[in-house]
């Protein structure tokens, strides 16, 4: 793949979620410019079916043509699990979603292909098996997957902790005998109970999409570490301003 | 209001919850026909801001535009909190949603009005203050409001008793020192968990929708139960055999 000529970023999500992985991207300080697009008329995608995922994509890919971006992010794992292709099809830019990301993210912190690992992520993605399909590209045969509805509704109603949180933890994971070695959030809320994930299963390394897109790209465009600065612009199908309030909660930004 | 010249009903709502409402409606034998259509490509409308509510059920006013029904009843409580008016505005047939006949259920049963009121619903149902405002209307000042915003998706992961239940109910329930009267189960979803509401609750009354909208329309359009049968007819804006699934569950029906 060609590497990218300049650095103006779109970064694609259902909502509020793919904050997670800017924050990431804003720390790396890989790119001149963010555009930030949530599709918070019709979050949450998780529970969507492929083609209206598609659609929705496609709609989105539209909106970043009128902007002069390199590369487009698919912060989304259900958009990652379903319409890379289509998007990819579709544009005269890299699309990369946030899935193969995190199976390189693996490969590269565990090594052994032997390692025991939990895929959490929306019904949508853990539908499509795409996490499984890759790591089973990449040798590792030993997956599991859960789909914790309730974490995504557990996260935006804010409870990080507590007794909530815990009897649904308990729920979904009450079968899982010994810690997996590696667990992927693979959904762009996830990040935000990595705390209680992490003190639920202490002895597993929690792999985070933000932080594996990084990679990638530093990795896949030899892209390297060069704007102390990063100019955000927003965007949403509904309630922009809403958006913008966690942007300014999430990533710490100045007022715009 | 003029009283209606035939038995056919179309019910909106933005996904599978207003089968509650259907569910009541076939018990109740006052129509011969039912169209139900759920918005299933862009539930849940409870997050929604009221611009993008009106705009979608505008859309679903369309659909039902090519079906010669006689009323259009809204199950989706916050679609009833903010579109009926411009629903009933652009259609030649009578619209209700289900806020005014569960307030009317309210006055029915308790007629004391120093009742305690306990509102649940929607952040979007909520926030529009129609249940207080009906309420106060009917002379009922004593009423309070709660947005659980975890109880839809527990409902829809299936989770209808069990510790996950219990402690999303402790926790919004928590501030709550006595029985309320009455308790208005003011989403769609909320009656698959009123068995263990009303266990919290064991002195209040519960108002259900689909039984508050039978009796309204009885009341209002002196309306008979004079069909044995109702034939049904289902819609959805996405993946309608899974909404036929849970009507053929939810409804008993044989296989249409």
């Amino acid at each position: 793949m060609k590497p990218l000529h300049n650095m103006r970023a779109g970064v694609f999500d259902s909502g509020v979620g793919g904050l997670s992985v800017v924050k990431s991207l804003l720390e790396s300080g890989l790119f001149s410019e963010i555009i930030y697009f949530g599709d918070t008329a019709r979050v949450p995608y998780g529970v969507k079916d492929k083609n209206t995922i598609i659609r929705y994509s496609l709609e989105a890919l539209e909106f970043f043509k009128n902007f002069d971006i390199d590369i487009m992010i698919a912060a989304c794992n259900s958009v990652s699990a379903y319409a890379i292709d289509e998007l990819q099809k579709n544009s005269n830019f890299p699309v990369t979603g946030v899935i193969h990301p995190g199976v390189l993210a693996v490969k590269n912190k565990l090594q052994d292909t032997n390692s025991s690992i939990l895929i959490l992520g929306t019904k949508a993605t853990i539908k499509s098996q795409k996490y499984k399909f890759f790591l089973e590209e990449n040798g590792f045969l030993n997956s599991f997957s859960i789909a914790p509805s309730l974490f995504v509704p557990v996260v935006e109603e804010g409870l990080f902790s507590g007794e909530v949180l815990q009897s649904v933890m308990k729920h979904y994971f009450k079968d899982i005998k010994s810690d997996p070695d590696a667990i992927i959030l693979g959904c762009t809320h996830f990040p935000l109970i990595s705390d209680a994930i992490g003190k639920y299963f202490p002895n597993s390394t929690l792999i985070h999409s933000g932080d594996a897109v990084v990679e990638y790209l530093q990795n896949e465009y030899n892209l390297d570490k060069k704007f102390d600065k990063t100019d955000m612009k927003f965007f949403a199908s509904e309630n922009p301003d809403g958006l913008k309030r966690v942007a300014y909660e999430w990533l710490n930004l100045e007022k715009i």
